[in-house]
Parts: structure tokens; C-alpha cells; sequence
């Protein structure tokens, strides 16, 4: 039978969809259980299916995936001869269905729910993991109930609204909707699937298993991945814990956890060697996606993090500006503010001269930038106006005849 | 060497990046050198490599390319059953990596632009094409000259310039901003890469290549495509036709066109049987990206569809709007409006008796539901207000104890 664990108190659960968080220290329970001999069965197409075996599921449904996984890992020249880098790789996770890393944990959530019989999933969120929700609950047929915080821009609720969900624009504090979710799914039968629900923390870990694959069945030295609740980064670090567990890889990547120093519960309690965080009073940064003053997960991936050798660092809003605008001019990535703060973090590191030019280095980009159109007026775009008779001088003004 | 040749006048031209129309009758020409013994090389990982044989390409720089194509191939059965129908699919080219299928042209353009050495590219755009052509830009370190007509929402104007284009906002007619550019571009030495350039098409064809390995092997008998200048429309069907030259597919699909009635001038030429359009006065309608009242490819377009027993069609805003949601609530598939053409077009079939319910379908899904969030207002998505103190009963008025 599936089992939850508590890594930090070494407690095992029944594992139980409505019960992830473990009852004597309150940290998230994981999925204890592992198949045995694992293999990739790389002639399916699918993430999922090539993955199976990785993952806490039996059989996989076609009729429940969109298609996720997969996502390129993009190889960035330019960027790294700017950082005097010779092997720089974005992993492109805004190429998945919604646009975000969300959907590898959806799409295992929804296996998940199937396979249980349960018929509402929820997700407490104000967009990535809304919309991408929304989206596998559509398509499954299963009714969603999607909480958002009073106040989350229109657009973010319609888009998510498209797909027939039941959404709740709730005024309150945060936290306390986290925890009501939760209670609330209890009594009524809702699984939400919130950030750092077991299975999708499991369906993180494929992006790992593909990054592992596309740089030739190596471990890359650095893997830099933007923090929020945490769960993304666990379920990252727990993929290439499996392959050097399986003996595949002979050793770890070093992960780097960046989170924007505006609201960097993590990053503050990383740098003061602390095992866990404290709330962040007055958070305020351009990085939306990843402004979580109370991470759930924060302290397991505080412990992953040191146990692996790992690192967390702040970078500012100005560096994840410059760095957002670099990704897109020089790469042709237009990511959020959130994904950008993983090459602002990478410089950081390259002046702390902690990461050295040779070492084979992974940024992972986790949502696009047209999920956060509001930071554009940030940049300062230059435009040519002109009249179709005035065109050809205003060209030439910029492109001389070659 | 390379040559171009105007399918509808018979003349054969060098190939030439800056001339690709027929002097003779002024419609775009194609390329026509095809290589000998083709073969899918599917041990190779991206789409432009598996399928280089079928491009205009002597080798592929990975440096230039985004992780572009082997989009996946959805079954829709939720929408499948809703119209009585055993196969359908959704081809999903919303995650390439500007979320529109323009990436599969793009690609292969700054292929041909490193190999000729060519400095600078451009586009005429207000839209997917805009971005996609300024993404891979800044990834070659190739300039890019962007011409967009007065009015583009500023959203687009300033995703684009993110990737370090040249833009130009132009008074004047859209017609005669696309004359400039051709004659500008063969001045300055501006590759001018707009809807129907020959290259760009090619691009277009891999979609199909990938079609017919997803359908192990097998062609649809029906693929629904949103048409503007016919530039895509015209490169599915060459993909096709290739395989069917091979003698790999043993027919060709039945390609269906579809406009959006408020622009439609292929559609209306088709319906009164002629060959060629007219300009299409007083052009509204919700699906802006396709919304071209002269489409440069569309005589050839309707050549195309005639030689090959397609049909053209168009669907109301209504009609769309109501696939537009649909698509979102029963298959999680966010789309824009000129995407949801398609499904709006398979109702149509259905009802004048064309399409059965055993007949394999594919609807192209050319791009993301978040390119035209101005469109979701369109829609009355309901939604719920609350607090987090009435959150329990507020959420129990929805869903009932299970």
C-alpha cells in the first residue's frame, strides 16, 4: 500500500489525498513508496508514460494528459559567452500546456484523483497553478474548485474561468485560505492539490529525469530553479536523487534555490544557517509567481537543500529586470520574473566564484512571460513611430544599406 | 541550385530571399528543389533534424533554433462524444516557443539567413508572427526589423521589443506597408520574412510530417486550419503531399480552411466558385490573427484546396466564441479565437452531412488563449465572492457533501 513519509520527523502515513501534511510537526509528507527496478521506457511518447516507473501511479490515462513534459533544453550561447560560460541550458518549461512547470504536478494529480474515484480537485493559487488546475480538470471532467485571493487581476480569473471551473475570489489572508483548503476538502471531498501536494511534488521530478536524458544520461554541476512554497525544488532535487539512487548518476547536481529578495523567507533563513523560516513581514517584488512569505515547504526544502549541498540566494528586482530583458534579447526566452531570478542568481554566483566556466549549468524557466504582461511597462522599449510615406528614411535611419 | 517556381504561371526562378513573387502574375512562389531518398530521421531529438530532409536546408545550426515542433497531438474524446465523432484531435501548436505555430516558419527562415549570411530580418506583423520573428532574432544575434500598424495594443508592441527588435509603428494602410517592405527590404539588404515567404511555408509542412507519425503513419481524413494569408494552410497540405509523392501516405486528408465570416475573402471566393479573391471590405471580427481582407497566399491558397477536393468555410463570431470555450471547458486547451475557428468549422461539417462520425480529425490549434486576453471579456464567466470567514458555506452552496 502507498505511503506518506515525513522526512523531518521520520513519521510513515497511509497515504491519503486529503492528509499531506504530517500530524506532529507539520511539515509535507512525501511519497514513500518506490518501484523497483526502475527503467525508462523512452519508445512511449509521453512524459508520463516514458516516466512511469518514477512515478506513484499504476497506469497512465492518455484520456487525462495534454501533452506535458518534454519541454526543450535550449542550449544558450550567447548568454553564456557573456558569463564566459561554455555549457548554459535553459529548461523551457513554459512549453507545457498552460505555459508553466505547474502542469507536470497537474497532470499527476489528475492521474491520481482518477484512479481514487474523486470527483472535485482543488487548488488554492493566483496563476500558474489556477489556470493549469482549470485546465486538467476540464478536460478530465472533473469539476474544480479554484480559490483566488480578492484583488488577483481580472484577466488571471477569466483565463482560468474559461475552463469551467468554480472560482472563489476570497478576501482574507493568504494563509488562512491555505488552511481552510484544506479542511474544507476534508468535509466535502475536494482534493486540493495545492503546491506542495505529494504527486505533483512526484511530477516535478520528471523535468529532472529529461534534463538527465538531453545532456546524455549526465548530471549537470548547477541547477538553478526559482523558490516559492518549495515543492518544485524538492520534487526537482528528488528526480536526480532516484537516478543516483538507481545508480545512474554517479553524483547530485549542485541545486541553487533562487527566490527575490523582496519576499525571501528561504534565501534569509539559507544565509543565517537556520533550519527553518520565519514569515515575511512586508514582501513586495515584481516576481508574482514566487512571492510566498510563508512557504509551506520551506523547511524540507531548507533540509534537501543542505543535505545535498545546495544553495539559496536573494537576487534583487533590478538584477531580475536586467535578467528577464537578457533571457528574451540575447536567448529569445521570454519568461516571467520569476524564472528570470534563476540567471540573475547564476551571476551572483559566478561572482561569489562559486560556479566555474566549465561547469555544465541548467537554468530552469518556469513560466512564460505573457503570464505577467504587467511587468512589460518595467522596460523601457524603444518604438519608431511613423507614416507609411516616412517609412523607408525612418528605416534607413536605423538600418544602413549593407 | 536552389530554385522558386509560381505554381500558378509555371516559371521557375533562382531562389531569392528577396524576391518571392512572381513577376509574371504576382503570386508568392515556392520552393522547388526537392532532395532525393528522404527519410524521417527520428533518432534525432528536434523537429527540424528529423525532418531534414524535407526542408530547404543543407544542415541545421542548433544554436538557432527554440526547441520548436513535435507539438503534441491531443485525442479530444470529451468534444469527440459532444458531436457523435470516435476521432479527434487537437494538434497544439501553442507550445512552440512563442505559443504560435509561426515558430515552425520562423525556424527555418534564420536557417536560410545564417546560410546566406544575411544580417538583418524583418516582418510585417501585429501579432504571433511579430514575436516570433523577434525571439529567434535575439537568439541568432540577427537584427530584426519589425513593422506593426498603428493601433497594436501596447501588450504586443512590448512583448516583441523584449527581444531587442527594431519596431516600427506605421500609420497607413496594412497593404502598402507590406509593398515597403518587400521593396525596402530588397534595398537595405532586409530579409523581409512575411506570411508567405517560400521558406516560412516550408517550415509549416514538418506539422504534417508530425501528424502522420502521431496517427502511426496514417493521414486524417480531415485537417481543419484557421486561413489569413494561406501561407500555413498552403504549407500543411505541400507536407502532405510530399508523403504522398514518397508513397508514404496513400491519399491525401481533406484540408478544410477556415475564416471568420467578418473577414472571409477565400471563404466567399470558395463558395461562388472562383479562383481568386477580393478585397474584403469592412474586415471585423473577434479573431484578430486572422483577419487579413487581402491574403497574399490566397489564390494559390484556393488552388491548392481545389486540386486537392479541400473546401473553405467560414464561421461566425458567435460560432467561435462558443468553440473558444468549449475547447477550454471540455479539453483544457486555452486558445485564441482564430484557433477555435476550427472546431466552429467541424460543427459545420458535421451539419452539412461532410464529416462522419469514423472519420479521423485534426484541428490545428495555431495559438494560445493568452495572445488575445482582450477576447475574454467576450465571455460571462461567472464568479464567486467571498470571505474566508462565509468561505465553508459559500463552497458548500457549489459543492455538496460528497
Amino acid at each position: 500500500m502507498e505511503k506518506f513519509e515525513c522526512l523531518s520527523c521520520g513519521g510513515f502515513y497511509p497515504a491519503d489525498v486529503f492528509n499531506y501534511f504530517c500530524p506532529r510537526c507539520g511539515d509535507p509528507l512525501l511519497v514513500a513508496s518506490a518501484k523497483r527496478g526502475r527503467t525508462f521506457r523512452l519508445e512511449r511518447r509521453s512524459s508520463l508514460d516514458a516516466f512511469q516507473d518514477y512515478l506513484p501511479v499504476t497506469r497512465i490515462d492518455p484520456a487525462l494528459s495534454l501533452g506535458e513534459g518534454w519541454t526543450p533544453l535550449v542550449r544558450m550561447n550567447r548568454l553564456a559567452e557573456s558569463l564566459n560560460f561554455s555549457s548554459l541550458f535553459a529548461k523551457n518549461e513554459c512549453q507545457n500546456p498552460t505555459h508553466s512547470f505547474k502542469d507536470r504536478g497537474t497532470a499527476v494529480v489528475f492521474q491520481k484523483a482518477r484512479s481514487l474515484g474523486i470527483k472535485a480537485v482543488g487548488t488554492v493559487s493566483t496563476g500558474n497553478m489556477a489556470s493549469s488546475t482549470a485546465a486538467y480538470g476540464g478536460r478530465a471532467g472533473v469539476t474544480t474548485c479554484i480559490f483566488l485571493k480578492e484583488g488577483t487581476p481580472a484577466e488571471k480569473t477569466l483565463s482560468t474561468g474559461m475552463h469551467g471551473s468554480q472560482l472563489f475570489l476570497v478576501r482574507g489572508d493568504y494563509g488562512n485560505i491555505f488552511r481552510q483548503s484544506l479542511s474544507l476538502g476534508r468535509k466535502l471531498g475536494i482534493y486540493f492539490a495545492n503546491s506542495v501536494d505529494p504527486y505533483r511534488i512526484e511530477g516535478y521530478k520528471v523535468a529532472s529525469l529529461e534534463i538527465f536524458l538531453q545532456l546524455d544520461r549526465r548530471p549537470p554541476q548547477f541547477v538553478l530553479v526559482p523558490v516559492s512554497s518549495g515543492g518544485h525544488l524538492i520534487g526537482l532535487m528528488r528526480g536526480f536523487l532516484d537516478l543516483k539512487r538507481d545508480g545512474l548518476a554517479d553524483r547530485m547536481p549542485v541545486f541553487v534555490g533562487i527566490q527575490a529578495q523582496g519576499c525571501s523567507p528561504l534565501a534569509r533563513a539559507f544565509a543565517r544557517g537556520r533550519e527553518t523560516w520565519t514569515p515575511f513581514k512586508n514582501a513586495a517584488t515584481i516576481a508574482h509567481a514566487i512571492s510566498n512569505p510563508s512557504p509551506p515547504g520551506g523547511r524540507l526544502a531548507l533540509k534537501y537543500i543542505r543535505e545535498n549541498s545546495g544553495l539559496m540566494l536573494g537576487v534583487s528586482d533590478a538584477e531580475i529586470l536586467k535578467a528577464q530583458r537578457e533571457l528574451a534579447a540575447l536567448e529569445g526566452i521570454f519568461c516571467d520574473p520569476a524564472s528570470a531570478t534563476t540567471l540573475a542568481g547564476l551571476k551572483k554566483l559566478v561572482k561569489m566564484k562559486l560556479a566555474r566556466p566549465r561547469d555544465v549549468t541548467v537554468l530552469v524557466i518556469t513560466g512564460s512571460g505573457l503570464k505577467s504582461m504587467e511587468t512589460l511597462k518595467e522596460h523601457r522599449i524603444p518604438v519608431h513611430k511613423t507614416t507609411v510615406a516616412k517609412l523607408e528614411s525612418a528605416v534607413r535611419s536605423v538600418f544602413p544599406e549593407t
